[in-house]
């Protein structure tokens, strides 16, 4: 018998993980969304799925109960629907556990940590799954759906959840944010942001393979404070700051005997 | 007649060259280093190819004679060796035109934007190469060389080389360690860096696809400061410094009316 799923959510997370959990052998039971529009558009993806905008009409039979919601927004639907025997389930990074207590006495989280935009194909096989769960067997029955989905599954309790929002933030959100500066010094020169983009993959390949610290290159690495300042000169006064500050810190990390 | 090139070095990106030339259908005459172990090693791999170790030994007949050694050893490769008919180009992003002159009265810089590893495969194809000669006819040759093995040719004097470096070193070297403060966060709970690359790549493809301005998001976005301050408690101070700044300067690039 297939794995029955009830998938509580209609947006892009959620439709991800429905169309993964079908792909990888399971039932999607019923579709919910608030919208009946939106939650129709999913189940008409799905075989043989019920959309329901009205949580009183959730089956009670379902294996997991997946809320893929507005973090806000879980423990509103954890409270509003029936409570049932199946696992109830969340993939938000950022909220805790306990907020899945009035849907069922098996609670699970199920945090994959990537992107997901609505017409980018995702390779879910290769998307980190954080799991924690209410107690040892759901915990291993969680696990067991997350491994039909990806073969990198981990456990992160709440505060481990935060330490992956922390690396989530440095290694994406400031990154990006120094990608949004390399393209406007490069725009003031003519060049597309995509000229330093082959570059930029082989820096990610080389600190996947060796580590990010042994990977360390540049200026501040070579302690060539006459590069660095003409590099300050050239920046506007805030990004020379930051250039200065992040300098430093390489030097610091990597104990050289240099200050900027 | 297949082009005649010189390459002048035996290191990584003279290697890679000298085979994505031959690749290009070019002959490479002679490999020149002061080891000639190295020279005979590159020229080994390469079809019909003399390693020397003496500049006096170079050919007079060569179209192209490829300078590609540490930027500190150009100019005085460019001094040692006997002058030239053909175009004399270096490699370096940071090494000027006039480094050449006294090699030839046709010198130019085939600046390839993207990191060498000896062992790791580079699509060439993808790299984009900088070109600037002495004259037209030189800069529309070295073009053509540079057309060979890439589609990604622009122009770039001294002056925008330098900007390509800053951009490589915003973009790629504080980025790296950007990751590998990431990597020091994760490792404390017991998590390779590994677990963010998917969501790293996914950043990347978003920030080319639609520009980095546009792909920011993350607490800063949302200036979500109890977040923020949240995670600053759990950074070392220098790093809880530096998440401030750098959550600042997003909040003050997208014009939010906030600030930590």
């Amino acid at each position: 018998m297939l794995p029955e799923i009830v998938i509580i959510g209609a947006g892009n997370v959620a439709t991800h993980l429905a169309h993964a959990f079908q792909n990888a052998g399971c039932h999607i039971a019923q579709v919910y969304s608030r919208s009946l529009d939106h939650a129709s558009r999913l189940a008409s993806e799905l075989k043989d799925s019920q959309p329901i905008d009205d949580l009183s009409l959730l089956t009670k039979e379902a294996d997991l109960y997946l809320i893929s919601v507005a973090d806000a927004a879980v423990a509103t639907i954890a409270e509003a629907m029936p409570k049932v025997k199946g696992i109830v389930a969340h993939t938000s990074g950022s909220v805790p556990l306990a907020a899945l207590t009035p849907a069922s006495d098996r609670t699970a989280v199920l945090y994959p940590l990537q992107t997901f935009t609505r017409d980018a194909v995702v390779d879910i096989a290769n998307v980190p799954f954080f799991t924690e769960a209410s107690d040892a067997k759901t915990l291993e029955d969680i696990d067991s759906f997350a491994r039909r989905l990806s073969d990198k599954v981990y456990h992160a309790d709440s505060d481990k959840r935060k330490t992956l929002h922390i690396a989530g933030v440095l290694s994406c959100n400031f990154v990006n944010y120094l990608w949004d500066c390399t393209a406007q010094v490069l725009a003031a020169d003519g060049y597309d942001f995509s000229v330093v983009e082959p570059l930029v993959r082989a820096t990610l390949d080389k600190a996947v393979a060796i580590g990010p610290r042994a990977a360390q290159t540049g200026p501040a690495m070579r302690c060539d404070a006459e590069v660095m300042r003409q590099h300050m000169e050239r920046l506007d006064p805030d990004k020379a700051r930051i250039y200065c500050e992040l300098s430093n810190e390489i030097m610091k990390t990597h104990k050289l005997d240099c200050k900027l």
